[in-house]
């Protein structure tokens, strides 16, 4: 066999040590407070018979499925007129019958389903898997990535809701972010909108292009609407009603006179208060002014959500969206279990990775596992460099014996690009004097230290 | 869309919350290990380019290979004779350039080669990911199951045989075994006896048949020899060598009597020698006595190992081994990079769940996340309990609200199917005079609390 020079599949990663630790703090760090919050953990497969990931995410989205071709003669069912018409597309239900998960929502409505008479409703779970699509691989899009989802199935309660703003809220600032913003909208809202124009069919052409807001500005919505079907008329009424301005409390004010007449407005409106109000009996903080931000251009993932929406963003870092959700009201029909209400969002890892990079956020005891590297001098040393290694070990302080009495030069340099912040000078005087050298990496600086007292520097 | 009956798709496994907390709660266990033994944590991605797991796994591997369909018009780069010729197998490479990862070795293979200039050696890495093979489902054996491997490549140095040894014993004591065997072997003993009877090139023979000891008995392993190319003068030499008795000590001065004119045969002894020697002086208890077997039928994986060879038995039940490893000198050279010598260990994680399942060695208190459920009397309460909540989770103390005012029964239901150890209930009475009612779900057990005492509780 001939030794091939080794790539990496298009749009995948390796992750290496330094990384994981960031990666594994990220995840450690939301798990942490997802638990505190009553939601437990589940993993799905990764891949899923493809009749269950087809025809859930639009035409598009069945494209961007990898799909696994079945094992041993995959032909055998395909006949010579399948085969000469040469429809890649139309084949595949012939030679395939497995795919690779495209998200996390899909799986669980599948677990929701197969394991309904399991699990006591409401049900509370947090799921962090890759998930893979075929999409064209660019600068911070992959193949494989990493979702991380929460969401709580078969309760209606708002509380769910409030509390999902507590989880952003404390998970990012866990995280050391300071300065974020939840989003909050209500597709009720939306809807309340659409009514009052009289143009309730239009709801997805007004939400796509108040959406633009941020980026076109208001002319440029107006102009849009007016490509979708809205006359000058109606824009004269949406025009407060995008502009709205003010705290949460004069935005909601301003709506409920905006969409007195549309009771679909005026649920959505009391839904985020009451969400609201959970959230300050909760909090001792001022957690809505500080982070909460009503948005009613806020629509995404119109044709799911049916009630509040989240989205949240940082202000410290230019970045999109770096997580969000909502209230959907039929997570399990399209697996034959209707009526299932739930609410959920989502974290974006990735993006969250790249914030806490920017802003210096990990943990500086983050940057490497093993604290100290005892160098080996000389064979001769091992009886006495072992058991302090085995001491050190069995206190709970990851530690390594450079496994061969090297160069000093190169166990440094391994101790260096390790990031080990320590290593510790056994020689014969140490050995007789009972006093080590430790020496900080970083700077330079080494003192002396007795076997109990190195113990408890690093305890 | 019709809603049609979800399945998961064959050989493969959902992990619900109870699952996922042991399987988490023996991730984390080996991870501390081996971070204390200075192994770091790496990922690769699920899919590879087929072109590097191709003809890595023997011809039979590479059917059980996951290939993924390529995207698009797969079939533009297939022509028609290639089409009309029907066969699966070579028309992989045009309709597929990606496959699920086999296992865990290739890919950390292909990752040292493409980060060689960025690590330090020796590099010490695990590695826990699931994997994925086309096997035939049955009981025990899945299409995607997780491995967990610890390698060091790098270093020819026996200290890091003697820290797999103490990784074992300190890893399976800390999930709570207290009766397992670390079998040792060395490739160059094998090699010496099939030497010293004059049949090096029947190694692999002889070693095939003499690992069957166990299971088909001195007659049987003679007779597969016989039929194997070896003489009855061979089984004569063979005999004392297969039937080696007593301590380890005493094992390893027999073949040093036995393979005297070896020295490949010596070169191992010698190993073993050098490896225990290390475990002496590391360990303060009698961990070789205690735990490590010399077998010197033991023979896994012949044609990848080059010095010693490891298996792990749980003696306190019947399951086959739950881990394995050894030296290889030659990981990398499959992707160009030759002479790279590394030694490593597996663990088999789905082994050691029903080891421990079977000995209910998961802790109590990891059996579910949630310690406290707080009764949703009526919603009036909300203002009292919600605070209370509050209070508890920033203590750290996973806590939940029933989101609505349920029936008590339902509530009860619920803290019992999600396992939560205490229900507490807050009434218009627990309102006023301050004392909680703290409900302990398996004793039945109620007693008085305030809210300092609720959260001294669970601290």
């Amino acid at each position: 066999m001939a030794a091939i020079k080794p790539s990496l599949a298009k749009g995948t990663r390796d992750f290496s040590p330094a990384q994981m630790e960031k990666r594994n703090y990220i995840f450690n760090t939301l798990k942490t407070v997802f638990k505190k919050f009553g939601y437990n953990e589940i993993q799905t497969p990764s891949f899923e018979n493809l009749s269950t990931l087809t025809g859930k995410y639009g035409d598009e989205g069945d494209k961007l499925i990898f799909k696994i071709l079945n094992s041993g003669d995959y032909l055998s069912k395909v006949s010579d007129e399948q085969l000469s018409a040469r429809n890649s597309n139309k084949l595949i239900p012939y030679i395939s019958e497995k795919a690779l998960r495209y998200d996390l929502t899909v799986p669980f409505a599948r677990y929701v389903v197969m394991h309904q008479n399991d699990i006591a409703l409401p049900f509370k779970r947090f799921q962090i898997q890759p998930v893979w699509r075929a999409d064209r691989p660019q600068r911070g899009r992959y193949r494989e990535f990493y979702q991380c989802d929460v969401d709580v199935v078969g309760s209606e309660s708002l509380l769910n809701e409030a509390e999902f703003i507590l989880i952003y809220q404390q998970a990012l600032q866990a995280l050391g972010l300071k300065d974020f913003t939840i989003k909050i909208n209500n597709r009720k809202i939306l809807t309340g909108i659409a009514e009052i124009i009289g143009k309730p069919e239009l709801i997805v052409d007004m939400t796509v292009a108040i959406d633009k807001l941020d980026k076109i500005g208001l002319d440029g919505v107006n102009k849009e609407l007016l490509e979708r079907g809205f006359t000058t008329m109606d824009l004269d009424i949406l025009k407060p009603i995008i502009e709205l301005k003010g705290n949460n409390e004069e935005k909601l004010q301003q709506l409920k006179t905006v969409l007195a007449n549309s009771e679909n407005g005026l649920k959505g409106i009391q839904e985020i208060e009451e969400v609201f109000g959970y959230v300050k009996t909760f909090a001792s903080e001022n957690v809505l002014d500080e982070f909460v931000e009503v948005d009613i251009t806020l629509a995404r993932g119109l044709n799911y959500y049916t009630g509040c929406i989240f989205e949240v963003k940082t202000n410290e870092v230019a970045m999109g969206s770096i997580g969000g959700g909502g209230r959907y009201d039929d997570l399990t029909g399209m697996f034959g279990l209707k009526g299932l209400t739930g609410v959920g969002v989502s974290f974006g890892a990735d993006r969250i990775y790249d914030v806490l990079e920017e802003l210096n956020l990990y943990p500086a005891s983050n940057s490497t596992s093993t604290k100290v590297l005892i160098i080996n001098f000389d064979k001769s040393i091992e009886g006495y460099s072992l058991p302090l290694l085995a001491e050190l070990r069995n206190a709970g302080i990851a530690a390594e014996l450079y496994p061969t009495a090297a160069k000093l030069k190169k166990q440094m340099s391994y101790a260096d690009a390790k990031q080990i912040p320590f290593v510790l000078l056994v020689g014969d005087e140490e050995k007789e004097t009972g006093l080590l050298s430790l020496k900080n990496m970083d700077s330079g600086e080494q003192i002396k230290v007795d076997r109990q007292q190195l113990i408890q520097y690093f305890s």
